[in-house]
C-alpha cells in the first residue's frame, strides 16, 4: 500500500495535526521517513527472521513435485480422531474459553496416560500444561526458565527452532555434534551416531542452565539408549542443570528399540520438562496442541509464560484430543491402539524408503524412531553449477533435486548452527509418513533417475 | 509427587552418578535442595504469575452461581460457524500443518473483509498475520516491536494482560486514566469517560515507543469518537510512536455510535497494528484465533515472533473461520449478517441489564459498545467485614456478591495498575452476552436482593 493513498479520510481539524501532515508534504517527505527508528524490530528478534520451512515449503508447493520435505503426514489421521472433532464442533459450550493451563478433561486424560510410564500419579492441574503444539511448550519452557546469559547445551543436528528460541531468550547455545562410528559393510544406523562422553562433559559448567534432549530424534531418527540417557542424567545432576526433553515422536520406535523417558531416571523428575505433541501422536499436525509435563516447581513458570502470551488453547481441539486419548488409553496393549499400530505401519514405509534411496546410490542412515530418514547424497554426481554459490551443499542439492527430479526433501544443515553446517551438508532429510501412492510416485521418480544414472555412467 | 517415589528405575552404574544420589540420601536431603538456583523462573516473568481470571473463574465455578463474570458467551454461536468446523474436521489435509503466518484461504478472506474498511487493498501474505487469539497478536506485537526500556502508554482501565505483557518485554508502562465528567440527572454513559488532552500529551516523550488503544473498550464499553482518535493520531505522529489498536469488539457498537479504525487516519497506517479476534467476531471464544493487520514493515516483525514461539495456528479452525467469514462478507449490508445481527441482539440485552442493575441501586455506566457493563457499587451497603482486608473494595464486593447473592462479576480494579486501583475500586464489571435464561436467573437474584433491601432499609 502506498502512503499517499492512505490519506483519504478524516482530515484533521486540529492545527498542530495539520501542520505535521502539511509540513511533511511540503518538505517532500512523508511522515514515514521521519519515524524510521520506531519502526524497527525489538532487539530480541534481531536476525531471527529466516526459516527453513518458509523457504522449502514454497519450493515444494509446485503440484508436480513429490513432497518428502516437511514433516507433514499425508496418510489419513485415525477416523475416530476426526469424528470426535466433528461432533464436538456442534456443542455450544465446547466452542468457548476453557481453563488456561489446559482443558480439564484433557489434562485428566494426559495424566492418566502418562502415569503408566512414570509409574506415579501426575497432578493434572499442577504438573501438566497444554500448549500450542510442542513448539509452544518449547517456547514456554525456554522463556519461563532460561535467563539472558545462561548457557544451554544443544545436540547437533537439532530441530531447527531450538537455536532461535534460545537466542530470543538472550541465552548462549552451546553446541555438541552427534558423531558417527565407522560402519564397514553393515547398514548405517541412527544408533551409530553418538555423543562423545568427554566432549559432552566439557560443555557443562556453572553457567549451564539446561540441556535440550530430543528422543526419538529429528532428523536422525536416533532413539537414545538407557546408557546414553544415564550419562546425560548424571551430568545434569552433577552440574545441577535442567533438562528439556522433546519426546514428540515417543510412540514411533521400531523393532528392537524402546523409548525411555529421562524424567523417570533417578533424580531427574525434579529437573526435567518433558514435551509431547498431539500432532505427532495422532498424525494431526494441524491441531497444534502439545503439552509439558514436569514437577510443579518448573511447570508453574511455563504456566506464567502461557498466561502472558496466549492465555489458553482452542477448546474444541482440546476436548476432541481428550476423547481420542481415552479411546487409546483403554486399549494400550491392543495392536489396534494407534500408539502400537502407527509405528508398525511406519516401519514398513521406513524399510521401503531405505531400499529406494539405496537403489539410487544415496546412503541412508536407517532410523530407529521418528518418521524421518537422512541420507548421504555426496556420492551423487549432481550438476549444481547453476545454484547460488554461498549456500551449503545440501541446500543446493535439495533445490536441484526438487527442480530436476521433482522430489522435495529438507537439507540437514538447516538443523545445524553455522559452525557445524559443514559437518552435515552432505545429508538431506526425507519424511516417510506418506501414503503408498506418494511413496509410489517417489519410487517412480527414483527408478527413472536410476535408469538415467546407469545410462550416463553416474552423472545425473 | 515425592522425590523418593521417583527413584524407582534404572539405578545408575556410573560411580559418580551413584555418589551424587547416595550422598544426598545419606545427608538426609535430596538432590532437589542442592539445585534451588536452577529451578528458579527466568527474570522476565518475575511477579507476573497472578491473574484475575484464574482466581475469579474458580469462584464462579459453583453451579448455583449465575456467572456474569468472564467474557464468555453462553448464547449459541451461529450454526454455520459450528457446522463449517464440523465438516472440515473430516477432511484429511485440513488436519495438517498450514502456512505459518496464516492459512491461505483465511488471510484471503480477512484481506477481502477489511479492504472495505481501509478502502485499500491489504496484502494477505505481507500485511496480515493470523495468531492464537487477539491475545497472541498483542504478544507478538509487543515482543516484535517493544524493547527493554521503551515506554508504552496504557489507558486505564485496560484489558488486564497489557501490563504484564509489557513487563515481560522489559518495557515501562506509562498509565493515563479515563476520567468521568460529572453527570447530573441524565444516564451515565461510557462516552462521559474521556482522556484529558493535556494529561495525554504529557505522557508522550522521546522514549515513548507505542500507545495501546482499545476501542470498543473493555471494560468500559467506550467507543472512541473521531475527535478522540484524531487527537491520539496527532500525538502518535508528533512524537513518532506506534499505535497498537485492539479492536476485538469492532462489530459490537450500539445505536448512535460508529466504530472507527485509527489505522485509516492520515499518517496512521504506517505506524499502526490493528488487532481482531474470531472469538469475539463469531462468539466462539474457544477457537482462539486472532489477527494483526498493518504495514509489512511492522507485520514482518510479528511474523518473526510467531515463527519462534508457536510457528502456526490450528488448520481446521482457520479453514472454518475463512468459510464463515465468506458467508458474512457476501451479505454485509443484510441485517442477517452476523456483524449486524449480533449487535442488535446485544443492544436489547444491554438495555435489560442497565435496568436490572439500576433497580437494585447499582449505578451502571451505559456502554456504547462491547459486551460488558460496569457499575458503581459504592451505594450498596454490603457487609464485607469477613473479607480479607488487604484487597481492593471491588475484589471484596465481588466475593461477597458471589457468595451471598450467587451472582458473579469481575472487579474493575483488576483492569488497573497498582497506582490507579483506588480510582476504580468502586466498580464491578458484568458481562451481558448471555442467553435469556441466564439473564432471567440474574433478574431473579436481583429482584430478591431488591426486596431484601427495601425490607431491611438498604442494608443487604
Ligand atoms: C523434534 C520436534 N519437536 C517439536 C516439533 C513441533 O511440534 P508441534 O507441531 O506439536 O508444535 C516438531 C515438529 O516437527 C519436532 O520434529
Ligand atoms: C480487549 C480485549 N483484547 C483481547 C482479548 C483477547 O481475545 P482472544 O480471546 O481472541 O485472545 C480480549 C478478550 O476478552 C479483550 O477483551
Amino acid at each position: 500500500m502506498f502512503l499517499a493513498q492512505r490519506r483519504f479520510c478524516f482530515l484533521g481539524n486540529k492545527t498542530e495535526f495539520l501542520k505535521t501532515i502539511c509540513s511533511s508534504k511540503i518538505l517532500g517527505f512523508s511522515t514515514y521517513s521521519k519515524m524510521s527508528s520506531k519502526l524497527k524490530n525489538a532487539k530480541r528478534i534481531e536476525g531471527l527472521d529466516s526459516n527453513v520451512w518458509v523457504e522449502f515449503t514454497k519450493l515444494a508447493a509446485d503440484p508436480s513435485v513429490v513432497n518428502l520435505g516437511q514433516g507433514l503426514p499425508d496418510i489419513s489421521p485415525p477416523t475416530y480422531v476426526k469424528e470426535e472433532l466433528s461432533k464436538i464442533a456442534l456443542v455450544d459450550n465446547l466452542n468457548q474459553y476453557t481453563r488456561g493451563f489446559g482443558h480439564p478433561s484433557l489434562v485428566k486424560a494426559l495424566s492418566c496416560l502418562y502415569e503408566k510410564f512414570y509409574q506415579n500419579q501426575i497432578d493434572p492441574n499442577k504438573e501438566i500444561l497444554v500448549t500450542v503444539g510442542a513448539y509452544g511448550s518449547l517456547f514456554n519452557a525456554i522463556q519461563g526458565l532460561i535467563d539472558e546469559g545462561d548457557e544451554v547445551i544443544i545436540i547437533v543436528p537439532f530441530y531447527d527452532c531450538y537455536e532461535p528460541m534460545m537466542r530470543m531468550a538472550g541465552a548462549t547455545p552451546v553446541f555438541i555434534p552427534l558423531r558417527s562410528k565407522a560402519v564397514c559393510g553393515k547398514k548405517w544406523s541412527s544408533s551409530d551416531w553418538t555423543l562423545d562422553p568427554q566432549e559432552l562433559e566439557s560443555k557443562f559448567n556453572s553457567k549451564t542452565k539446561a540441556i535440550i534432549l530430543n528422543t526419538p530424534h529429528n532428523p536422525l531418527g536416533k532413539v537414545y539408549t538407557k546408557e546414553e540417557l544415564q550419562l546425560i542424567a548424571h551430568l545434569c545432576i552433577k552440574y545441577d542443570t535442567l533438562c528439556i526433553s522433546d519426546e514428540v515422536y515417543e510412540w514411533l520406535v521400531y523393532t528392537g528399540n524402546k523409548h525411555l523417558k529421562i524424567a523417570t531416571f533417578p533424580g531427574m523428575w525434579e529437573r526435567t520438562v518433558t514435551i509431547g505433541s498431539a500432532g505427532k501422536t495422532f498424525s494431526v499436525t494441524g491441531w497444534k496442541l502439545g503439552w509439558s509435563i514436569g514437577p510443579h516447581h518448573l511447570i508453574k513458570h511455563l504456566q506464567t509464560v502461557q498466561q502472558n502470551t496466549i492465555y489458553t488453547c482452542a477448546t474444541p481441539l482440546q476436548e476432541a484430543l481428550a476423547q481420542a486419548l481415552w479411546i487409546d488409553i483403554k486399549r494400550m496393549d491392543d495392536p489396534e491402539c494407534y500408539f502400537n499400530s502407527l509405528p508398525k505401519e511406519l516401519e514398513v514405509k521406513r524399510d521401503r524408503i531405505v531400499h529406494l534411496l539405496e537403489s539410487v546410490g544415496l546412503k541412508p542412515i536407517v532410523p530407529d524412531g521418528g518418521y524421518f530418514i537422512i541420507a548421504d547424497v555426496s556420492s551423487i554426481d549432481a550438476d549444481l553449477s547453476d545454484m547460488m554459490n554461498n549456500e551449503p551443499y545440501d541446500y543446493k542439492f535439495v533445490k536441484w533435486m526438487t527442480k530436476n527430479k521433482k522430489l522435495a526433501a529438507i537439507p540437514v544443515s538447516a538443523f545445524c548452527n553455522s559452525e557445524t553446517k559443514s559437518q552435515f551438508e552432505k545429508f538431506v532429510r526425507f519424511c516417510f509418513i506418506k501414503k503408498d501412492s506418494t511413496l509410489d510416485a517417489a519410487e517412480e521418480i527414483i527408478k527413472t533417475w536410476n535408469r538415467q544414472r546407469s545410462q550416463s555412467g553416474q552423472n545425473v
